[in-house]
């Protein structure tokens, strides 16, 4: 293996300082939740808000002078962009980022806004990172790679130096996978320190590149996902013969999982996890009987997602969980009844959010109409019994359910 | 004072352990937000996600061995109830808590979840704490105050001996103001081990009661805030002589500010806060003159906000920035105009969130339509280059602003 425990060593003591050493946590109600023990260790509170730092500070550490004085460049339409724009900048260090031209403007002002020199080019992340290689080798840039470099590696693996640190009888940790450098470091840095230790990798199922790997199989990789800081279509070089010498098992996470994962950092640990930092927390979801009883850490590798995304995705779970309920009544068209079915409503405990009177339908009598409405509830067993008294008062009613598939 | 530093030096002894060591960290993006430098103590880390477990863990370590048989009533229909039935509940003491019976379900199902007796009772707080008392006398329970007794200010306390221990060269503390519990026991401790150390109080503008004590005015309290933590319309007897004699300042802060606190604290530090937990920051909002420069402490005091009224302040503050924007447009109404004009936003760079097309109002003419549209944007100079661009296609154009007072 290329990376050792000795580099991770060294990464720590070339780190310290520069980057937060994060607090990790006992989460009583995600343990409530999965019926294991669980500790988080909160990356997302970084300046830049994911683990992305430490391998950055690490290989821009690693630099001579000249190399310095040069530059340094990265494609990145992510966390590793603002990561290593931070660091440069510090550092002192000129840093060139490509993002595709497709990146969303808050992700290139957020680059810009450390220092960086953002060139937006080519449709896809492969073509930015053919048009990085091209650059740093025309203009002497040092690329810094996201994840398939040892030095990088091994800055993240300082991740769970300092975890067994405060809790050595952790029995396993879990670790979202993208290109693999976060999963890689702390591999070797955990089995190192508690060789007994169970490292299990979060894989995005839309993008089952390591799994694939591991398993000899072909799964399709692509399709928009929350988590889009793992949706890595290739394995790493380097990082794929850790994986497959110390993970026990890869666990892949649906858009479903992910989504409650993302609500459940939220609303029961009020910490804000992007859909590839709650990776780990879904395949709890996903598959509990792997992990009850059992000493848990969590990497909550990154927290920034955006605010409207992670508004529906709160939304969505209020709609799951029926505490927002919609349906569709089929009423006469006559006076009176609009208010008489509001006032019902408001007499069941519900909060009315939403009413859209319609009678230009074609599948509705010529003297009826349809309403649909949406209303709180207070819970799924509020929401059954609405329902009911509305059909015990003569009322046609049909529900309106919920797409399953990412709106 | 009722409050001295050894009680608190003895309420820290008496709750370690037990009550979290919550972290304190720098918070770099609201010390940019803000200009001075900022540390944040995540006191919603807690595990009923408020400070209010000092000081109920306090008090109820402190009752004899009968007393915690017969058991400890409260009145909340908030933080404290939660804190207090979770560690009644541990130390194996009956809790009864009394909420006004216009308490949300969520909340009367969160006490109970910890195994305390919820009776509602009384149409407000102030009836549901008159029944509390009149229980507490007729069944022989020991009344556990929110802030009006000595044992749970001193447990208060207890956050900024944490604080100026981390992080001794603290210029001010800024500090929520509902009852006076947090604040008071925080200054005393404060002021003990820092005498030159300024506590600022955060008030709710609605709710006013310590600023008009202080200041002798008559400001009106009531109204809906964002804060339900803080809104309180009493001073307390305990409290107020020590909040008199310690505060530098009381700042009031609006629901605008408020609003945008709670999302400072999701988009830039990744972290949850309740109204109340986020006014230490609004005042900050409000006020920047006042801290610029300093190194500021904040308590952030609790997470517990209901995930709807969550997602509508991030919608209101996207609106805000001009992120969201809504307009009506005046169009022909001919086949193939809504087409040209969703394709002409399309090309502009915005994504379309909701159209609706009215023929009916009477103030179009007989052969016109309006078109309400709501798009989003990159940020505010995309927006009004794209009502611009609108204008110039000859549209007839009118913006359609958000209401200022909460919805």
């Amino acid at each position: 293996m290329k990376v050792t425990m000795s580099d991770i060593e060294a990464a720590r003591r070339t780190i310290a300082g520069h980057v937060l050493h994060t607090p990790m946590l006992p989460a009583p109600k995600l343990s409530a939740l999965t019926g294991a023990s669980v500790l988080v260790k909160y990356e997302n509170l970084q300046v830049t808000n994911s683990f992305k730092e430490r391998g950055a500070l690490n290989k821009l550490s690693s630099l001579s002078a000249s190399d310095r004085a040069r530059g340094v460049i990265a494609m990145s339409a992510g966390n590793h962009a603002q990561a290593l724009a931070y660091h440069a900048a510090r550092l002192g260090i000129p840093a060139t980022i490509v993002m595709p031209v497709t990146t969303p403007f808050v992700k290139v002002a957020a680059t810009q806004a450390h220092g960086a020199d953002v060139l937006l080019d080519g449709e896809t992340l492969n073509e930015a990172q053919a048009r990085a290689e091209a650059i740093a080798l025309e203009r002497g840039l040092s690329l810094v790679h996201p994840y398939d470099d040892a030095l990088v590696i091994a800055g993240q693996g300082t991740i769970a130096l300092e975890m067994l640190q405060e809790a050595p009888d952790l029995e396993m940790l879990i670790i979202p996978v993208g290109g693999g450098g976060l999963i890689a470091g702390n591999a070797v840095a955990a089995r190192s320190v508690a060789p007994r230790i169970e490292i299990i990798g979060a894989e995005a199922a839309l993008y089952p590149s390591v799994w694939n790997a591991l398993h000899g199989e072909n799964r399709p990789c692509g399709g928009p996902t929350l988590a889009e800081g793992i949706a890595v279509k290739n394995v790493g070089a380097l990082t794929f013969p850790i994986v497959s010498a110390l993970v026990a098992e890869i666990v892949l996470v649906d858009e479903v999982h992910l989504e409650r994962a993302v609500n459940a950092y939220l609303t029961l640990q009020k910490t804000m996890a992007e859909g590839a930092g709650a990776a780990g927390l879904a395949a709890m979801l996903a598959k509990p009987e792997r992990f009850r009883g059992r000493k848990v850490g969590l990497i909550l590798c990154g927290g920034n997602i955006d605010p409207r995304v992670l508004a529906s995705v709160m939304v969505r779970e209020l709609k799951r969980e029926d505490r927002i309920v919609s349906f569709r009544l089929t009423i006469p068209d006559r006076p009176g009844v609009l208010g008489q079915i509001a006032t019902r409503l408001g007499e069941l405990g519900t909060n009315i959010l939403e009413v859209d009177h319609r009678r230009l339908f074609l599948d509705v009598p010529a003297k009826g109409a349809k309403l649909d409405v949406t209303v709180e509830t207070r819970d799924r067993v509020h929401a059954e019994a609405v329902l009911r008294a509305l059909e015990a008062d003569g009322l046609q009613l049909a529900r309106i359910e919920m797409a399953t598939a990412m709106e």
